[in-house]
C-alpha cells in the first residue's frame, strides 16, 4: 500500500497507505477518553512468539485506511473544539489577503488558492491562551494529556514491560521518567523545559512535545525557492516527510506564492509547522533588506498567526553590537535570517527592530499560542567559525529574550548550530542550558566536518546524535543536497531516516526507558532469521527488503536460516543454540537429556559426540542455492 | 577521466584515471630520496588565490596517468628491493597450491588463475624481519620513512602553514605531533602503539601506518560468498574502494576460489590486504568447524603468508571458559570466526587450538612480518549485548596475547565491536588501551542502534566517528547492505565515503594539526561561490557536482554568486562583505574612503548611505534564472 492519490494536476498528489505489516491503532488516555492518540503497531509474524510492537506515529490520517484523504478539503479540524471549550478566544474576520502576501505574483504564475476558508480565532485579553499559561495555572490541557499518552508508546502504566526497567544510559542531567503522566507534561511546560507548538488556529494538529525529558524529535525543512519547485511538490514533501517520521516541518519557502503554499501545507498537516516570517517579509519589499520595517514585519506575523503557523523562527538576537564580531570569520553570516537582519542594522545603523520590538512580538504571538524558536542568526557556517564570540554573544541574548517571552506567557525553544567539530559540541549544549534556563534546544545538525558536500546528512547526523544525547530536544535534519540545492523527495526521505537514527541513538544513550524495546525486538528477529520481521521493525522496511532481495529474492529465503553474507553452508547464528545447550550442561545435565548420574564432565563429552554427529548435515548446500537464484 | 579499462571478460575491468581537477604528485623524503610517496593535489581555480591542496592518496597507480595498468600482470613490485637490501630473508620454492585451497572447485566453476608466479621469501632465523624488530633495534626502515612522509600530507617541515598551529582538539591522551618524522614513526612502532602492516611478500605495497597518533584510517571489506559474486567483481571492488579512500582492504571471501581470488587481489593491491584465515581453513574441511585441526589451519597460514597477506584476523581470544558467557545474549555469537571457534571448542570440549598454539602462530607470522589483528570473536551483535562479560573477558585475553606476540617480535592490532550505544563507546576504547598496552584499536563501527537495516553505514558512522575521536586507530566500514546482503560497487563507495567522514571528523576533534586545512579550504571556496572548487575539495566531487547540477546545470552557474537554496535575489553570503566594510569603519574610517576627520559615528552614517544606494541592484533577477533553466 503505497499509493500516490489523485493524479489530478489541480491538486497535490500525496502518498497514503500503511507502512508494510503495520496497523494504525489509537490509544485512549484515562484522563480524556474522548481523545484518540495514534500509534503504529508493527505486526510481527506468528513465529515471533512475542507481542506486536507499537511505535510513535507522526504520519497522521494519511496512513489511516478509515480516512478518505482529500487534499483540497484539508484534514479534519478536531482540535478547534478543544480550544473553544476552554474559552477565552474569539472568532473574527481576520486580515485580508493582499497581493504582496504572494510576492505580487502575476496571474500566470499564481498558484491555485486553497479552497476552504476558516475564520481565525485569537485569545482575548485577560484570559489564558498558551500552554505555558495553563501549565503555570496548574491546568492540564487536552494537548498535555495527548502528548503524555503519545510519549508512552502504547505502554499503559509504569514498567508494564520489564525491559523498560533495564534501560541504562548517561543522561547528562536530563530526567526522563519511566512513565510520562499528564502532570509531568504540565510541570515540564510550566518550567519552560518543554513546549507543545500548537497555534490555536492549527486545528488539524496532532499535538507533540519538544523537551529533553521526552523522546528526541526531528524537524524536516521543505519549501520552494525562487528557482525551483511548486506548491504541489511542497505539500507532497510534507506528507512524505511525516510518513517517515518528521515530528515537525518547517516551510522555508521564498519567492512568490508563499502565502498560498503555506495555506495548503497547514490545512493538510497533522504536525506543527514552523516558518521564518522574515523570509516572507523580505519578499514584500522586493527582496531588499534595507526596506524592511517593523510595521511590515508585524503585519506578516499577524498573517501567519491567523493561518495557524505553530512556531516562528525569530532572529531577535542578531544585535547591532554583535555584527562586527563576524567580520573575520571564514564564512561570515550564513543564516539567511541573520544576514537579512545584519544588513538592515548596518544600513540603518540601528538596533534590530526584532530586538527593540520584542515585547510587542511576544504579545502578538501569545494571542495565538505561537511558540518562539529564537533563531541563531550568527551561527557558524564552517568548522573554522564554531563556538566563536559572535555565536555565543547571540546565545546570551537569546537567554535574555527567553525570560522576557516566558514573562509574557509564551512558549520558547532556542535554535543552535550548524557546523561544529565533535569536541566543541558539548559546550554548545551546556551553555544553552545555562543561558536559556533549560528552554528546549533545537539544532541544525551540527555538521562535524565540511569536506563532504553531497553527504551532509551524514556529517551532520554524527553531530546530531551526539547533541541529542547531550540534551538537545529537537534535531533539524540536513539532507544530502545541503549546500548544493533544494531537497527533492528522495533527499527528504534520506534526511528524515538519518535523523530518526540520530534521535533514536540519542534516546538510547540518554537511557529513555522504552527506547531499547525496538532495538531488542529487531535484534531478536535478526537472530531468529525472521527476515520479514527484521525489515518491518526497521525505520525503512521498503529499502531493507529491496537490499535483501537483490541477492536472495525468493519468498522461501525470507524464512531461510542463512543470508547472503555467509551463505547457507555455515552460519554463526546457528552456533548459539549449541552454546545454550552447552551452558545448560554446566548448570543442569538432565535438562539436555543426559544421565543425571554422570558428572558435568560426562555431560559435556556426550554433547561433544552429539555435535560431531550433526556435522554439517544441518546446513543446506551452497551451490544449490546459488543455482536456484540463477534460474530466476 | 573515469575509465573502466579492459572490457575483456577474461580479466577484471577496473576504474582508472584521476579524480576531477586532480594531479598525482610524489613527495621525496629527505631521508630516502629514492622513495616516491604519492599524494593527490587538488587543483584550485585561479580565483582561489591560494595554493592547491595536497591530500592523502590511497588510490595507488590506478590514478597515475603515467602508469599503464595491466591487471593480468599486477602492479610493479618495487618494495621487494627494500626488503632484500636489508637482508635476513631467503627466496624459496614455497608451498604447492592444492585443490582444497580453492575449495576443491571443479573445472566448470574454477576461476582463471593469476598469470605470473612469484617465488615467496621468508625471514631467516636470527635476523630481524618485522618492522617491530627493526624499530626496537633503533633502525628506521624505508617503510617508516615512507609513512612519515605520507602522514605529513605534503607539508615539508614543521608548521610550514600557519593554520596547522591553530588546530585545537581534545585528544584523550593521544599525542599527535605537529610534524611526523621517521624517528617518531620508529618510536611509536617500537612501543607497539602503531603498526605498518607489510608482509615481505606483498611487494606491490605502498606502506601505511595504523596508530592513534597518526591519521585515522579506514578499512573496506570485500569478498565473495558462496552465494554471490566473482573474482572479477572483487578485484574491481578493491580498486574502487581505494579510489575513494580505503586505507586497507580485507578479503573476506568464502566458498570456492578463495586462493585464486586472493592472488588476483594481492598482486593488484597497493594497500595492505587483511584476511580471516579460518574462513579458508573451514572451506578445506567441507564447512564443518568440528573437523578443523591445527595442522590444517597452520598450512592455511603458510599459504597466505607466502601470498603476501599483510594482516590476519585471529580469534585466539575465544576461549572455552568464555563460551557459556554468551548463552543468555540476545544475539549470541555473531562473529563468524568466533562462532567457528566456539563450535570447535564445544564439539571437542577443548581449549581453542588458536590459543594453545599461539606461540607457533607468532613464530610463523614473524617470518613474513604478517601483523596480528586479534579478532573479537565474542563481540556484541546487538545493542542489548554491548559491553557484557563475554566481550570483556575476551578483550582481557587479547591483552595477554598482545604481550606474547610483542615478545615474539610481531606487530599487533586489536579488533573491537560492533554494536554499542553511544554512552558505552568510550569504555570500550579506554579498556582496550589499558588491557592491550596501547596497541592500535580497529573497530567495526560501532553501530549505535539496531533499528535501521539498510542504513547501517549511518548507524555505525556515528559510533565510528566517536570511537575514532576517543583513540581508535582504524575504522572498519559498514555498508548500507550490512545484515542484508553483500555490498555491491555502490555500497562499497557509500561505505568508504561515510567512513572517510567519520575518520576525518575524528582527526578534527583529536586536534590533528593538518586536518582542518581541507575543511577551511572548502569553506573558503563555499563562501566565495567557487562552486567547482567546492566540489573538487570534497570527498566525492562527482556526486556534489551532480546534485548541484540538478537545479543549476549551466556552466555559467558554476561561478554564480548564488545557489538554488536562496535563489539569486538575496544571498546571505553577500552580506559579509558589507559587514567587513562596517567593521573597518569601527577600526579605521579612512580605510573605507571616509573622512578621517569625522568620528566613527560619522563613518557609519556614510556607510549606511552607501548601502542604501546599493539597494538590491547588485542581485540578479530570480525569474530570469528560473526561465533560463527551463530552456535547457
Amino acid at each position: 500500500m503505497n499509493i500516490r492519490s489523485n493524479p489530478d494536476t489541480t491538486r497535490p498528489a500525496v502518498t497514503t497507505g500503511l507502512l508494510p505489516s503495520s496497523r494504525k491503532i489509537f490509544s485512549t488516555p484515562d484522563a480524556a477518553p474522548d481523545l484518540r492518540v495514534p500509534l503504529r503497531e508493527i505486526i510481527l509474524s506468528e513465529a515471533a512468539g512475542e507481542p506486536n510492537l507499537p511505535v510513535y506515529d507522526t504520519s497522521g490520517p494519511y496512513t489511516d485506511p478509515s480516512v478518505t484523504i482529500d487534499v483540497n478539503a484539508g484534514l479534519s479540524r478536531n482540535r478547534l473544539a478543544w480550544v473553544k471549550e476552554r474559552g477565552g478566544v474569539e472568532e473574527y474576520a481576520g486580515r485580508e489577503i493582499k497581493p504582496e502576501d504572494n510576492g505580487n505574483v502575476g496571474a500566470s504564475h499564481a498558484a491555485k488558492a486553497f479552497t476552504a476558508h476558516h475564520k481565525p480565532i485569537r485569545g482575548l485579553d485577560g484570559h489564558k491562551i498558551t500552554q505555558l499559561e495553563f501549565a503555570r495555572a496548574g491546568i492540564i490541557t487536552k494537548e498535555m494529556i495527548y502528548v503524555a499518552e503519545r510519549e508512552n508508546l502504547g505502554r499503559k502504566k509504569q514498567l508494564e514491560r520489564a525491559e523498560a526497567a533495564l534501560a541504562d544510559g548517561e543522561s547528562f542531567g536530563a530526567e526522563v521518567p519511566a512513565f510520562i503522566t499528564p502532570e509531568f507534561v504540565r510541570s515540564e511546560i510550566a518550567r519552560g523545559r518543554a513546549i507543545i507548538p500548537s497555534n490555536i488556529n492549527h486545528a488539524e494538529l496532532e499535538p507533540m512535545i519538544i523537551g529533553r525529558n521526552f523522546l528526541t524529535k526531528i524537524n524536516a525543512n521543505i519549501g520552494n525557492s525562487a528557482v525551483t519547485s511548486s506548491v504541489e511538490e511542497e505539500v507532497d514533501k510534507m506528507v512524505w516527510a511525516i510518513r517517515w517520521g518528521a515530528d515537525t516541518v518547517m516551510d522555508l519557502s521564498t519567492g512568490r506564492n508563499i502565502h498560498t503554499t503555506r495555506e495548503w501545507i497547514l490545512r493538510n498537516s497533522p504536525v506543527p509547522i514552523g516558518t521564518v516570517p522574515i523570509y516572507q517579509a523580505l519578499e514584500k519589499c522586493e527582496g531588499d533588506p534595507v526596506k524592511l520595517t517593523w510595521e511590515l514585519y508585524k503585519d506578516t506575523l499577524i498573517e501567519q498567526c491567523e493561518q495557524g503557523v505553530d512556531y516562528f523562527t525569530i532572529h531577535a538576537g542578531v544585535r547591532l553590537p554583535y555584527i562586527h564580531l563576524t567580520a573575520n570569520r571564514v564564512t561570515g553570516i550564513v543564516s539567511r535570517g541573520g544576514s537579512i537582519m545584519a544588513k538592515w542594522c548596518l544600513a540603518h545603523h540601528k538596533e534590530s527592530f526584532l530586538y527593540t520590538h520584542f515585547d510587542e512580538i511576544c504579545d502578538l504571538m501569545r494571542k495565538y499560542d505561537v511558540s518562539f524558536s529564537l533563531g541563531d542568526g550568527l551561527r557558524p557556517g564552517s568548522i573554522a567559525d564554531a563556538n566563536d564570540r559572535a555565536q555565543f554573544a547571540e546565545l546570551e541574548t537569546l537567554g535574555e529574550l527567553t525570560k522576557i517571552a516566558w514573562d509574557k506567557g509564551c512558549q520558547v525553544m532556542i535554535e543552535g548550530p550548524g557546523h561544529v567539530p565533535m569536541h566543541k559540541i558539548k559546550i554548545n549544549m551546556d551553555k544553552q542550558l545555562k543561558e536559556c534556563g533549560e528552554a528546549p534546544f533545537y539544532t541544525l545538525g551540527p555538521l562535524t566536518t565540511d569536506i563532504a558536500p553531497g553527504y551532509d546528512h551524514i556529517t551532520s547526523g554524527i553531530g546530531a546524535a551526539m547533541i541529542g544525547w547531550f540534551g538537545c530536544a529537537m534535531l533539524c535534519y540536513v539532507t544530502p543536497k545541503e549546500h548544493l540545492g533544494l531537497p527533492d523527495r528522495n533527499d527528504v526521505k534520506t534526511g528524515v531516516i538519518t535523523y530518526k537514527i540520530a534521535a533514536h541513538a540519542s534516546d538510547l544513550a540518554k537511557g529513555h526507558p522504552a527506547a531499547q524495546l525496538r532495538d531488542d525486538a529487531l535484534s531478536r528477529a535478526r537472530f531468529d532469521f525472521r527476515w520479514t520481521d527484521q525489515f518491518n521493525l526497521g525505520l525503512d522496511p521498503d529499502t531493507a527488503k529491496s537490499f535483501h532481495d537483490e541477492t536472495l529474492p525468493k519468498e522461501a529465503h525470507k524464512v531461510a536460516h542463512f543470508c547472503s553474507m555467509c551463505g547457507p553452508k555455515f552460519c554463526s547464528m546457528k552456533i548459539t543454540q549449541d552454546v545454550r545447550d552447552y551452558a545448560a550442561t554446566l548448570n543442569d545435565p538432565a535438562s539436555v537429556g543426559m544421565s543425571v548420574s554422570g558428572t558435568i564432565e560426562d555431560g559435556m563429552k556426550q554433547m561433544s559426540e552429539k555435535f560431531k554427529e550433526m556435522g554439517s548435515s544441518v546446513y543446506l548446500d551452497a551451490e544449490k542455492v546459488k543455482e536456484s537464484n540463477r534460474v530466476l
